[in-house]
């Protein structure tokens, strides 16, 4: 498989359709910047758009995660008062993240620190290596939590491990983070990107793909609704849709002659029409 | 007591108020039919209109809780192309449920896969055989979770493992269900009727018909507000009404004097005016 | 330091910011009046405009945190018939306490019953006392929650835990309230008040009181967000305006230069003016 190039990314893919994107800065601890985000952006455009793409695992290549926003500006590396209408890169790339139409899964193999520690809560499940550690340092740095974390972070480990960690600063070991919720589970450095590769595969062996792709929006826009009307309200329409669909003909045969399911419907061309499922708010 | 006779359900009714609403298809697995939803809708209009019922429990006949769909239909079952305005059944099942003015547990047998699994999402509480397993198998049948359970499920095991169990569609243990929050216990088969009754019985024992009423719905309801305030504004109302009440009158009497409450007010009748606690948004 | 006096609470405050909020009517059990929930919100109006206050533990005299609501009225005790247009106390504490920009840590020293244990759910933290207990006991009252906990509980347990505990009335002991997540963590009774200031204390020891303030109010507000551009919107103009602050340049500064931050902004005048972050939406 042929894959995009990136300057600060490596992004590669499987017979399988798990797709990994590595964070390719490792000289600077995958420090986070501008055009990494504008990468990052483009890479789930792509992996959004190809169909031979089932899941993606997001990495970090080196010993670090993300060691969070560059600071080579140095005392005004958060100064961004040039731009009129400003919007913060992380949540650029946390909302796009949330937009997605394939699972992602982090796999967290070392530190992961600011921005480094946000980007992930929008992934829909953290594994980490042991000796991860994560921190959410905002305000030890004078400034607040980023990347629309004050949206995702409860959702992972509620409002009161939330505050915990964004009060002190500290950093959180891989044991307390998988206590508090925030990750599925840990794993020895080394087996780290085999079990999120596996995990991965687990969600797209027996699975039709453009199910998954209505399912993660469903669940994810969902979840914060105010009255389960409209969770109904969406899935009648994307049952409908789906129901008669030629995935459902073929899962149901399949089930009932007890054979695998060969799912003819993809992502680029098959999506219900009911919803816009990359839709999102306008900023203001 | 006589309860209202059901073909493809049982309701039974014990001396403490207890009903035991049992899915009665047994040589189906309990497989889910429109016939079903309609008698289980009659059957919740039953309970909420019959003083004597205090709590319900829900459970299946045989060794399944319920398989999910009945595709006796074959290949086209969930080809629902005929009906113009769709509402999926699963939905108007949880939305009912989700309005139920009495308590609701869960005891769940055996299999719960489907629409089996995602039913039990608007009960109150979950207890379940060590044999159960649950699946949200959607996507392995080319379909997405109904149900309103992209609402309902994420607020038993959050976003993460919502997404995991539904992008996988393989059977979840009750031992995993328990340890991610679905279930509040497990339980020896023979003993779990029994464990479900108990719990009913602690709910019901030393508390208000009227306050077990109004609170099912405003935690329910007021858990995704958007600011407190909107529960402050409903509760400011409902304590005002039930604090000038014969209950409250009662309730703290009874306390002050350590003797046991007998609560006069009754569901059917004195519900306090300041909310609609059995309305809902209109379908659109 | 000098701190208000006040006749049914003590607020102490030390030299590390940290101050102690006792409910201080011990022979009554710390019982709850209007003249406590008074001066409960004139000690958050001090401890809010008061740069020395760093956070704040709420914690009560004697072997009670709080019995209550005080029932020396008798029968007639929640009669609140007189008032036209009625607001739960409760509530006015719970939505100032939400409102607050000092972290709040409850340090729960024994029973906790009814208001006493619905006011502690606008606090960020909550350890206890190994003898501590948790009584939700509206429904044995005749009554309903209160104090916007029908928002709040399910925050901290979930709904189906916040169901059962209101249900049924009990007194929950301390080990089931850290088991479900009500608390961080339980200590021996003469041990609880050090854990909380120490906890307090590395919230607060390397962070920025503005960051922490706006921190607060962002994962509180915005945990509730329908979606998350709403915190993206938030924290874009929040980021913009405290990465050019002079606490931004410090906190960067001493992170390059491995020393301890000396942060300049003080939270009485250098909040940022993208958002209203003490306003709430009109009581109607």
């Amino acid at each position: 498989m042929t894959c995009p190039k990136f300057d600060n990314l490596e992004l590669t893919l499987d017979e399988d359709g798990i797709a990994v994107l590595y964070l390719n800065r490792p000289d600077k601890l995958n420090a986070f910047t501008s055009e990494m985000v504008r990468e990052f952006l483009a890479a789930l455009d792509y992996t959004d758009a190809e169909d031979s793409v089932r899941a993606l695992v997001v990495t970090g290549r080196g010993r670090a995660f993300c060691a969070g926003a560059d600071l080579s500006a140095g005392a005004g590396s958060f100064d961004y008062a040039g731009d009129d209408v400003f919007r913060d890169e992380g949540g650029l790339l946390t909302l796009r993240i949330f937009r997605s139409l394939k699972p992602i899964i982090g796999a967290v193999n070392g530190a992961a620190v600011g921005v480094g520690a946000t980007m992930q809560l929008a992934m829909d499940v953290r594994l980490a290596s042991n000796l991860a550690r994560f921190g959410f340092v905002f305000a030890r740095r004078g400034i607040v939590p980023e990347a629309a974390s004050s949206w995702f972070l409860s959702k992972a480990v509620g409002v009161s491990t939330a505050l915990q960690w964004c009060y002190s600063g500290r950093l959180v070991a891989a044991d307390e983070a998988l206590a508090r919720g925030l990750l599925h589970s840990t794993h020895d450095p080394e087996k780290l990107l085999g079990a999120a590769k596996e995990m991965a595969r687990s969600f797209v062996e027996h699975s039709a793909p453009v199910s998954l792709a209505v399912t993660r929006q469903m669940i994810w826009r969902m979840s914060t609704a105010e009255h389960p009307m409209a969770a109904h309200e969406l899935d009648s329409r994307a049952v409908q849709a789906r129901g008669r669909s030629a995935d459902a003909r073929e899962g149901v045969s399949a089930f009932l002659d007890k054979r695998p399911a060969e799912f003819p419907d993809r992502v680029s061309s098959d999506l219900p029409a009911c919803f816009d499922w990359q839709g999102e708010p306008q900023f203001r």
